[in-house]
């Protein structure tokens, strides 16, 4: 509801754009709640690195190159373990810790950031500038973080992907030239692809079998309708190259009542994570 | 222990203050936390008030001119009258929601707000630069927030100081370029005092009586520890003019042993909210 009121219109998108002098920032906020968007007794220096990853991710997005983060933090049983995933984090993606707040604890913990970067490209990408004729690309596979999920659950095997995602910066620069509309794969490949189409008014025809996956073939279906991969989406003009490695999946097409085809049919059931 | 962290660091002052490009941006994250900040059941509109009202106000004294809040929404019971409070207070302020995230509901209620200000006059103005020699100055009376809170408990009374603070933006860009220091009064002004003194490396040096309060004589004594006030409080060079109306409650001498005096002696007991 929030998102459909007047002065709240900006929650809709994941970054907000804002000029300032000769520079254009990009910000973005995004809130962790434990249970919700991580695990009771999660590592807290996973859950560092996943709220500052996530948020970089937006900006990734947009072609922002970060500079700096603030930071709402909760108390809790193990703040050492936090910081410390923080200050490694922090250290990757060499990003300064600006401010913020600290509160006590109360109920399940939540976790807010705020990252804000330095867009390097403009105009910035955004969601809803795909036209017919492009080509829709990604930049890597998806499928890794549900693998990951289960690996953590069954306390056994490599759960990396799901723990610490990699916000793809250096692709997002690279990008942002070329694209016509991009963002982060965050909620799964098809809710998202649906999105990106809906916001640009067109059809994304997707080639399931096109799609790279980082799980078995069998699980296909599930690994392009989970989240948490962080690759980035993107549509270029038709018969532009592009300029770094990524996978063309599907083609821009006029609206014509769907948002979203998978082989050719209108995709059933959930798309992805809904929240 | 996040504050005194490396990674932590700008955690302990109340705004980042970060250069991009030809500007100067000032840069706040508060969160608050449902019975901790505010009363459970307190009317949603002022508490949207408050949040922003608050955040602006350690843009204010930094002489910054808001340019837009983020919001970290956590749904609950009355939303609508959340929005509604918040869409009044970013229109009387004129501040634009640029963006955010909203959450599922989960234990207490916890909302976060970034804001996000340009300097108006570098260098922007710190905690840390009041001189020895310098007058100590208020921009008004504290006590009227105590008095708000306990017509809220008590169901009758005017309680609107408590529910609807207003953030000094226009004092505080016009005292700007004139102050050596400068930081607005939330936690209490005994409290908020030692630590600008503390900060600046001296002694401030209070007359209990020059200090303006809102509320009978007799209870002076709390006035000057309760918080929520949000007045200004700020240094000048001695002999140089206050550009607004303001009053001058103290002045500015050496370390010497203590941060803060009061008519002489060093006060005792609780000097704030500490948190």
């Amino acid at each position: 509801m929030l998102a459909t009121h007047p002065a709240a219109r900006g929650l809709a998108d994941d970054c907000a754009v804002l000029e300032v002098g000769d520079e254009t920032l990009v910000l973005t906020h995004d809130t962790l709640v434990e249970g919700i968007h991580f695990l009771p007794g999660q590592d807290p220096a996973d859950v560092a690195w996943k709220l500052v990853a996530t948020n970089l991710s937006d900006l990734a997005a947009k072609g922002a190159q970060p500079v700096g983060v603030l930071l709402s933090y909760q108390l809790a049983h193990n703040d050492a373990r936090f910081v410390a995933g923080l200050n490694e984090v922090l250290g990757h993606y060499d990003v300064p810790l600006l401010g913020g707040d600290t509160v006590a604890p109360s109920g399940p913990q939540v976790l807010g950031l705020t990252a804000i970067g330095r867009a390097t490209f403009r105009p910035v990408p955004s969601r809803s500038g795909s036209q017919v004729g492009d080509s829709l690309w990604i930049t890597g596979p998806v499928g890794a973080s549900m693998l990951g999920l289960e690996a953590i659950r069954a306390g056994s095997g490599d759960s990396l992907s799901y723990r610490r995602p990699e916000a793809l910066l250096g692709q997002g620069i690279a990008l942002a030239p070329y694209v016509t509309a991009m963002m982060d794969v965050s909620d799964g490949l098809l809710l998202d692809a649906s999105r990106m189409a809906s916001a640009s008014g067109v059809n994304f025809a997707i080639d399931r079998d096109a799609v790279p996956i980082a799980c078995p073939e069998s699980r296909r279906d599930e690994a392009i309708r989970w989240g948490d991969d962080y690759q980035l989406l993107f549509t270029l003009p038709a018969d532009s190259e592009c300029p770094i490695a990524a996978r063309c999946i599907g083609n821009v097409n006029p609206f014509g009542g769907s948002a979203l085809l998978l082989d050719g049919d209108v995709p059933t059931g959930s798309l992805g994570y809904e929240h």
